[in-house]
């Protein structure tokens, strides 16, 4: 009996990484491969890439499988070219289905082939009915080894006919009740199967309000309704009322996850692919759209800059502060940008009360428009020793926090009614509006006062 | 039977809400009272504040605490002012300890002590050993509700003794094996009940290789635990081996959830009670915080412009470009920064492999600086007639380009060792060190090379 607490487990993590860093893998073996796939995976990918192929070495081939699918696209696909056709066949073999569906792209196409063969025909069958889903659908994210059972047999049988089976799918809590023509007519807990009278019907005891899912929904969707209804695995049920598998919320968890990591990693112009371990090159040239993107609009605020030459050549003042207004009106409007995104997110945020949150919005970009532009303004006045300039930069970071609150909330909303990813696009949009209005004004104030 | 998809289910969220638009609430009552605690509190998130009340008033006594719980702080201040002591303490009653534990902070002194006397005795006790756990350790996630048996009983005597029980509670995938000291020895999983032979004894069929969790443990490694072994409940073991209690998928499910959104809000300097339901002064009060922060930062980077007054006055044509440098140098920056904070979060950046993320950081912003230099330095040469202008800024971008890579990768890595969150204050830092470099390099080469 262990009853080892997380942080002694992630410590010993450390341990591990020091002994692969000393080159002393004596017992490393034993040890990697008492951990989880998940957590070797973990392991592998915080290593330098010289130090992977090392630790891959030492995985069991019954784990390679599991572990391929944890990791990271880019890793993944650096150990799968160092394998041969063999190796990677047998790494195969005992995943399940749902699993199976995600690896099998990131295979060179002439292994794809070898793998189906390898397979038996009712597991070829099953695989290509998960292939023929989205991956990020309900039907992508399915398993096919759901227990049915049938309404009009007693407990009693459904637990004989269990013990006959002898071993059940992980993360079973609910068996799934279908009638003959395989449709699916409701779940039945096994905790109420433990606890009913075993003389009782499955058709009276399961539970036919729990909706089946159509496997063409959303990920997000299903990830929505785990968490709402407290699931643990839910059926998904064609048009046609057929059951055609089961999701567990292992595989929602990594939506979940997935989900949230898309935007924070969108709102970098970031996405899920990009990341640490791809090639410098690669890397480079995919950041390079984001980063030509946000030319375009640091051109379009240069050029309204341009359009003040002759004020900034009278008053460099107003160059030295053109900094301050930007960078506030940005500021401003991230943070309102970032909690109507949420709020979208989260189904918060509704036509029923944008006007509400619009107004909400703009009263407190007036609230801090008058505390943050005061504060400028004074500071401003006193380091210049002009109170015209003060008076200028007021209010220019007056005029640029309020429009940074009416874009926050409104950006967002418009580019969710025209289909387009707020966390995406919305910060490029925000900040070109921002740096725009607030060198247009702060310039344009100048131009008419101080000249 | 229903076979609804979680689509018409959203739709029909849809049609409840403009009902509530038209003021059509005839049969109003009855569809709330037919969703989900979860899915109640999001409809009145969903709604301006006017009409929550409306629709708080329909909701059924029993569900109230449940959906108190699931909605957002702002929102459950607000509909708690509006209740009596009476209908408080009916809404808590037949609530779990763990979600009851969660709302005693938020309800009046004086209705705590109530609530408290109107519990039985055991009860009060569950909750109290709640209470003494911080809300975001494995003590604060824990439920009381764990079903326990003891290692030498057969199967068929675990069986017989939950059918007399007649109930398990929800999310009941496990059993907890004790000893007579109360001490966690491993878990039954009922999927092993179901399918072992009922003759042979808890101790031989139980799972001994189950970790318990330290009532310590913070939240954020349960979750990593629970992701990395797929589970769906785990024990709480005290440091003398004593079985405290039991952590489900479903409260897991909310910090993973809560763990993204923080890190989506800190990067925009919010924290989680920041939202769109907390009252304007207070949410302004919040905001203007961060805004003086970053408004201090702006002020370093002014100062920066500030020091060359004299080269801008004589070359206007920079100050026209310096939104180009800084915003540059802030985005790509951004990039880096927030793969770097990702990789922190994932476990997947360790000081073993930071030397090399850095190299591989510094080579992309190398790419992408002699990309974005020579695509802007021509296009500023041809705009102002001058190739020494293009040849500056071209110049200016290499270096801040680099930079920011360099700050984007050591920024996080530095907070991370001194206890920062690096997703709260690495924004700020990072283009701190991108405004004032970039408008340093280029109007310093522009003094250098133009005056």
């Amino acid at each position: 009996m262990t009853t080892e607490a997380p942080v002694t487990k992630i410590s010993r993590l450390a341990a591990l990484r020091s002994a692969l860093e000393r080159g002393t893998m004596r017992h490393g073996q034993r040890m990697i491969n008492s951990l989880h796939p998940a957590e070797i995976a973990s392991l592998i990918e915080s290593l330098p890439p010289a130090k992977r192929e090392i630790v891959w070495e030492f995985v069991d081939p019954e784990l390679e499988g599991d572990v391929l699918v944890e990791l990271n696209e880019e890793v993944r696909a650096e150990l799968i070219g160092g394998m041969d056709a063999d190796e990677l066949i047998a790494a195969t073999e005992g995943m399940e289905v749902d699993d199976l569906a995600d690896l099998i792209g990131d295979l060179p196409e002439t292994l794809n082939e070898r793998v189906l063969r390898s397979m038996d025909a009712q597991d070829r069958e099953r695989l290509s009915a998960v292939l023929g889903f989205e991956q990020d659908s309900a039907g992508g994210l399915m398993n096919l080894d759901a227990v049915t059972i049938r309404p009009d047999v007693t407990l009693e049988v459904v637990i004989r006919y269990l013990r006959m089976r002898a071993e059940l799918p992980d993360r079973t809590d609910r068996l799934f009740v279908v009638n003959r023509y395989d449709q699916y007519l409701g779940g039945l807990d096994l905790t109420r199967l433990l606890t009913e009278d075993p003389e009782r019907t499955v058709g009276e005891v399961m539970d036919s309000t729990v909706e089946g899912i159509a496997p063409e929904a959303p990920a997000r969707e299903v990830a929505k309704l785990f968490e709402d209804r407290d699931l643990v695995s839910a059926a998904v049920v064609s048009s046609d009322g057929k059951l055609l598998g089961r999701i567990t919320i292992d595989d929602v968890v990594d939506v979940i996850r997935e989900e949230a990591d898309h935007s924070v990693l969108s709102m970098a112009g970031l996405d899920e692919d990009e990341d640490m371990f791809a090639g410098v090159v690669r890397s480079a040239r995919r950041r390079a759209v984001w980063l030509g993107v946000n030319l375009a609009t640091a051109f379009l605020a240069a050029n309204v800059v341009g359009l003040f030459e002759a004020t900034i050549e009278k008053v460099v003042a107003l160059a030295v502060l053109m900094p301050i207004v930007a960078s506030m009106g940005g500021i401003a409007g991230s943070q309102t940008l970032v909690l109507i995104i949420r709020g979208i997110a989260l189904g918060q945020v509704e036509d029923a009360n944008a006007r509400w949150l619009l107004i909400r919005e703009i009263l407190v970009g007036m609230f801090n428009g008058l505390f943050v532009a005061g504060l400028v303004g004074l500071a401003a006045g006193l380091w210049f020793h002009e109170w015209k300039i003060g008076a200028i930069i007021c209010g220019a970071l007056m005029i640029n926090l309020l429009a940074a609150a009416i874009t926050g909330v409104s950006v967002p909303l418009v580019l969710k009614r025209f289909g387009v990813d707020p966390a995406l696009a919305g910060g490029v949009i925000l900040t070109t509006f921002t740096d725009c209005i607030g060198f247009a004004s702060l310039l344009g104030l100048g131009t008419l006062f101080l000249t």
